[in-house]
């Protein structure tokens, strides 16, 4: 319930509103001795930025990133790393249509509750720009992950109506949309020309693939990685469903075909099937890990909307200026962001699971 | 990642395997002067009591409760609450076919991952009788919402391809599947026949009702009502998907029908519709939350099944004795007492978000 | 702040109270493969128990431990483990004396302010009796540590005037004073006897000597190893001041003589004094670590003592029965279990501390 | 053992090296509505900044604080509050000599056995500079205390040999070590005057005095207010002691003479006398809070000095540049600021400790 924080070991505090000086993350407990440079932060804030496509919102923003603590010669130190993104677009808008209205689909109505006020430009913290500091964080942990060789794939799986129907990893950079499926990319882009036509939004489904995950990882009951993932995901803003593996359809199987068989070549352990997602009992099992989050169409849309101002009185809004018809592909890699966290702690809470490996640590170590 | 701690200011510790001597559970937080007796967390346990259908195991568990602290002259102290079940049926049984043999769907082969070894007697810590300190302490945490008006009802939702399609509260407690619709109870009841005929097994999903929540309930960010809501839900064993309020169905939906517009009656603020579930930006917005878990096939089947034994070798597996061809009558109960321990600690984090109302705490304390 | 949980990764939850029908522990993320049985835990409560001499309190208690979970065929799983002592003494006394009385120097007053009631049999929650959870889990922490060649060493350094003027560590369990030093506790027991005679009761120093730490142990700035030893400390009922190495005479010390120059015989770095107590920077230094808690005089006293009722009204009070006129020998096991359980927190928590570590540790698991 | 991370509910999060771009702290849970600006923390930063007099250091650094986030229009809206100050004064020094020796009493060497390698600039993240995060957290969580009615007067209670004789706090300002007695305060000048022309340092003592702390704050066991300043002191760098109330003197005294008898004037409670120094049983009784830390002699000293180099081989240290003689007169806000973060957390995770006030609370909330 911790607000801003995240995680156990490696864990992240972020910061930061939409129209405040600045937005940023502090990573606490990343390993010491990981090579970090400005770069591979910058190439995960560049996944998320504004004004790529004509599907996403034209707000200008570099999203550059400053590394203020934490590196020391190119490498992490162990303390700290705190990474900021100032907002460059605070253009004085007029706000006064939302100050004292509800918007339906966003937070304002629950903010002014719970804290008796709101910062009403442009969301405040609960703007899809809080994620900025969840991407620059879950960069620096996939590139901890990938010196375990631990990869992590995403990509748009459903905008709206339109699903993918097949799987070409090398196709999701070469679509604004993020879809394996170049074919189901088109169809979804006059999915969302017609939602643009007609005033409205989409949302959609991402999809998740963490490879060479180690059996073992996550802990029993409430520890569990799955829990963790579910978490994880669902405090993404428009996240409205977690599932893993089969997901949701596992309700309607039956335990013969949805238990996945061992199988053996002699050497390791692995799974006929998949149907668990990689994770059993709360623990890696050593196969995928896959993991999907369902993502509701855009709130701010431009059609006229019934809504109530604070004073309890009756208001037609019209939300100003142009907004994303659909989030779901910059949703991509907060996903794959927050799928990484997830990991890189797991990761390091696994490590004293056992005696003898707490013995031989500390035996081995100079 | 606390493996067995849940919670942050309503906090509890739960502990015990399926064999071992007893199980249980240590509540922290939780108000002082709260009226609590045995009967009240009794009658939380009896709900997921095993044999008490033909659909669930037949093991004879009569799980009597006692309370080892933390309760004075019949209320709560303000300090820990520690409640014990003692296992009675632990007969010492056959295990030498799974001792070192993993059983698909199962935690067996993770645990050994992890752990290096593991309590092989009836699952261990990774059993479903897991959940009796998590139960428990739901019957504490919705003893303590009841004194704020706020009601949680809980009920299958669909069992295998059966799904109910009324809802008729009054009919929860009359079949034995905790259906709200008596006719889809019976072709529920008709379909797991034919599963026990089948040696499988079924699984389903199980919805949850919260009544009474007053907005601003949650936190920003990470601490949103709903991610706290996804990992409680998630932690339980055999859930594999959450949703919110209309989960999944929002990611093929548009803005115009899925935002809910605020109306008032010059009072109160409400929503027109519910499509967010009771919870926006993460925060409670003072209409029903919704939440619904689905649970795969219970993993132990009597089919005989291909699998590995731990040194590598293929074996055909026949998992003895009875055991419940569906758990999701009796993860109702668990499922409620998640949901309420969620909302428990929520109405505690949040007394301090307005600086106006600690003021006036502190000043009306005598 | 979380009032009965300890720790990060090796956490223990302690419950129970003076009257009720038991206390214990449960204790989270001790490594599985430890061999653990009841003796290891009876041996450290024995230490504790009171009735050993004519300084301790006379209550009747044998304060046997039960193992309820997580331990399987003679080892740690990995799973909480679960330790419950029931109180047996628990006849019931007339409390009407002390159920609406404040007692000087005790919570009585404080709790009632905190919870608007208390349990009033033998202090309830704040009773000594609170410590046992703390000892049970300080044996398994203690066990865990000598597996990696980390003892601890404690006993009473001073009590009342009367100081230890050598450290002669087989003394210690010579004495019922638990001194290293046979004059001294001599000197002591004829100390206690004037304030038996006197109807007073006594204070005194606990010192804690711990040997084999591995440099690195801790965390920068709220992490310090120095800082969970002075939480852990002052916790224990009692303990109004904590020492670190030379603690409280660096005040009036120079930086000349107050620094501990490296040295070293090509092969490892020691220092060559041990003023910081073998911490710098919060961070074990491989050297002795030496903590002291200072601990107040009994507050039971038989003398007649002036205070008010809750009603306000004036109260002469006599505390009846008969009560320790110093816990400082009791204490003893209570400052070894806590430290022990920083220590095992600490060893578990910096397993992540290097990139280099992280990478052979999962490169070499199989 | 979160290394960066204090508190429960009001927490803090800091970060940020001595020479590094910048230095920081996130602020989370503190309740929206507190009036705040850059004044309030810049006065709170003045205090602690160097070159103020003869006896600090004279780096020039003007230690500007910027507010980045959680402030809108002059108050706190109860998300992350994110203040920054930059490092102005890194201009690059020759460290050939520290880069690879080990300085005695700071922690260059326990942080190259932690983590593998250092950030040898001025300390790096084990710098004092580290406590600017700290100070500008403190400042904030000291006007939220003050709105009600908690005032902290923190000074110098001793430097070296040389201690206070008379409390007048009304000198606290007038002199450069911020003693309340200004007889005292020449004495210890002429002292540092002569540990600088000898070329060594002082320590000394720094006491906290907190007002109008209403009775019922802290949290039994683990979480008591007691445990939770001595964490708070003890992290700050070169404390190596912590007191509470009588403290240390409490070891020698007699339960007669050391119970505080309570008192009334049949409208409140008191009591006659404050040995316990406003905490009982580890929570607050109403009374003034007390608290001592005893800082060890800068270890940076002019002399020459025997330690070795990382390759184990001696080596003959002078430490270049010219450093604090006396930390002790910057740490008084140090201290001030952890003993305001304590409070502020107390403050608000006591709010749910009765059931009447929780009921209380939601029935009055509009």
């Amino acid at each position: 319930m911790n607000q801003s924080i995240f995680g156990k070991q490696f864990t992240i505090c972020t910061w930061g509103e939409s129209h405040g000086p600045a937005l940023g993350v502090v990573i606490n407990g990343c390993p010491a001795g990981l090579s970090l440079d400005l770069s591979d932060i910058q190439k995960y804030l560049d996944r998320r930025k504004p004004g790529q496509s004509r599907y996403t919102t034209a707000r200008k923003e570099s999203d550059e990133a400053e590394i203020l603590s934490g590196v020391f010669e190119g490498r992490t130190t162990g303390t700290p790393i705190s990474i900021m993104v100032r907002n460059l677009d605070q253009r004085s808008r007029d706000y006064s249509n939302i100050m004292d209205t509800y918007r339906p689909g966003h937070a304002d109505y629950t903010y002014d509750m719970k804290y008796g006020f709101r910062d009403y430009r442009g969301g405040g913290r609960s703007s899809g720009r809080e994620t900025i500091g969840r991407v620059a964080a879950g960069a620096v942990a996939a590139k901890f992950l990938a010196s375990l060789g631990i990869q992590i794939t995403t990509y748009t799986k459903s905008i709206g109506p339109v699903s993918i129907s097949k799987m070409d990893f090398s196709e999701i950079e070469k679509n604004a949309l993020y879809m394996p499926d170049s074919e189901a990319a088109e169809k979804a882009a006059a999915y969302l020309e017609k939602c643009i036509a007609q005033q409205d939004s989409a949302g959609g489904v991402v999809e998740c693939r963490i490879t060479g995950v180690p059996a073992g990882l996550g802990e029993p009951v409430f520890g569990k990685l799955d829990a963790a993932f579910a978490a994880a995901l669902m405090s993404i803003g428009s996240v409205k469903a977690v599932e893993v593996g089969d997901g949701c359809a596992v309700s309607a199987a039956c335990g013969s075909s949805n238990n996945d068989p061992f199988i053996s070549d002699g050497k390791t352990i692995q799974k006929a099937t998949n149907h668990s997602g990689g994770i059993l009992g709360g623990i890696s099992d050593g196969d995928d890990i896959i993991l999907r989050a369902h993502i509701k169409p855009t709130p701010s849309i431009s059609q006229v909307q019934k809504t109530v101002h604070s004073d309890l009185t009756p208001a037609d809004l019209v939300i100003q200026g142009r907004h994303d018809p659909v989030i779901v592909p910059r949703a991509v890699v907060v996903v794959e962001s927050m799928a990484a966290l997830v990991i890189a702690d797991a990761v390091l809470c696994n490590m004293g699971a056992q005696l003898e490996n707490v013995l031989s640590f500390y035996n081995t170590k100079p």
